[in-house]
């Protein structure tokens, strides 16, 4: 947004520097997963939610007549990852991360406790991993979790910190885009275990 | 807590109430569900959370070198229910709710979305149930959504507003109490389905 005076409102560039680094679309990574949740339970092909984020509450204020309000309250680490749901009778649980990054996926983004819930749903049976953009070229990966474990393992036997673009082009399976389902992970899911 | 000029100190004392009219363990429904799982889990039996409480963050604060601090958050509306997770390979999801009615569970503790949720759930082939705490009985039923939904549905064609509490333990399943696993509902999951 533009002023009279040329120039820019600080925070309203900020937020759309943000949002438009995401993805060329204007969407950031989770913005076209939860879309595409939406439409997958509204055409009754999956029911898969985003976990909200979890929040300690410290102090709430109570209002007469109002909703309570939270006055304090700070974001707690998530212990689990973001997505979860059923498909076709299955289990279905993944983390989705987006990087800048032209070159490598940094291992930083997931987090140790992520990786551990990750390990248990695939031992419980579950269809388990990742979806990783990179959002410089637009493109959306589908790992599964079983391909991921040995890289992250890697880093703490010497193993580099990252995996490149090039091994997530090559382990991993380019997610379409559809018009409705911006991020088509089940198509995926039914080329790989249906 | 009792205070020198012999009165209580009002907070703690309405915080302990509603703790202690829950269960005469003094532990919520909630309370014994969250340390199941976490014995379910430690266990290696299954992988099952409850999910956070959805907060609208309106307002948050960035102090320098701090933790970002909400400073205007409301409660929202959950749309799904709060548990769910894995369990011998099969989708499992519910609801809880416990009630001080000595007669009868009132349908009104549960909403309409997440009726709707749990049909979905149950479609696609999840393991779905409430659990349903009569606190003053300190008895803990399992009912399978399938044995719900036309109690549900028959309070909107002239049915009641409620389910007896003889229906309840006649058509649910007594949840038994472990040490560890305090309402031990895997027993029920397993009796059932497998």
């Amino acid at each position: 947004m533009r002023y009279p005076n040329g120039q820019k409102n600080k925070s309203m560039a900020s937020k759309k520097t943000r949002s438009m680094g995401f993805s060329n679309r204007g969407m950031t990574l989770e913005e076209d997963i939860n879309a595409t949740n939406v439409f997958y339970r509204s055409a009754d092909k999956a029911v898969i939610h985003k976990k909200p984020t979890p929040v300690q509450v410290v102090n709430v204020h109570y209002p007469k007549r109002s909703a309570a309000v939270i006055t304090e309250g700070y974001f707690k680490q998530p212990s689990t990852t973001d997505y979860n749901g059923i498909y076709r009778d299955r289990h279905v649980d993944f983390e989705a991360k987006e990087t800048k990054n032209k070159t490598r996926f940094p291992l930083a983004n997931i987090h140790e406790h992520q990786i551990k819930h990750m390990q248990s749903i695939a031992n419980h049976g579950g269809i388990c991993f990742l979806i990783i953009r990179f959002s410089v070229y637009n493109e959306t990966y589908y790992m599964p979790a079983e391909t991921f474990f040995p890289y992250w393992e890697a880093q703490f036997n010497g193993g580099k910190k990252s995996i490149p673009y090039e091994t997530i082009q090559n382990t991993g399976y380019r997610i379409p885009f559809h018009y409705q389902a911006r991020v088509h992970y089940l198509a995926i899911i039914d080329q790989l275990y249906f």
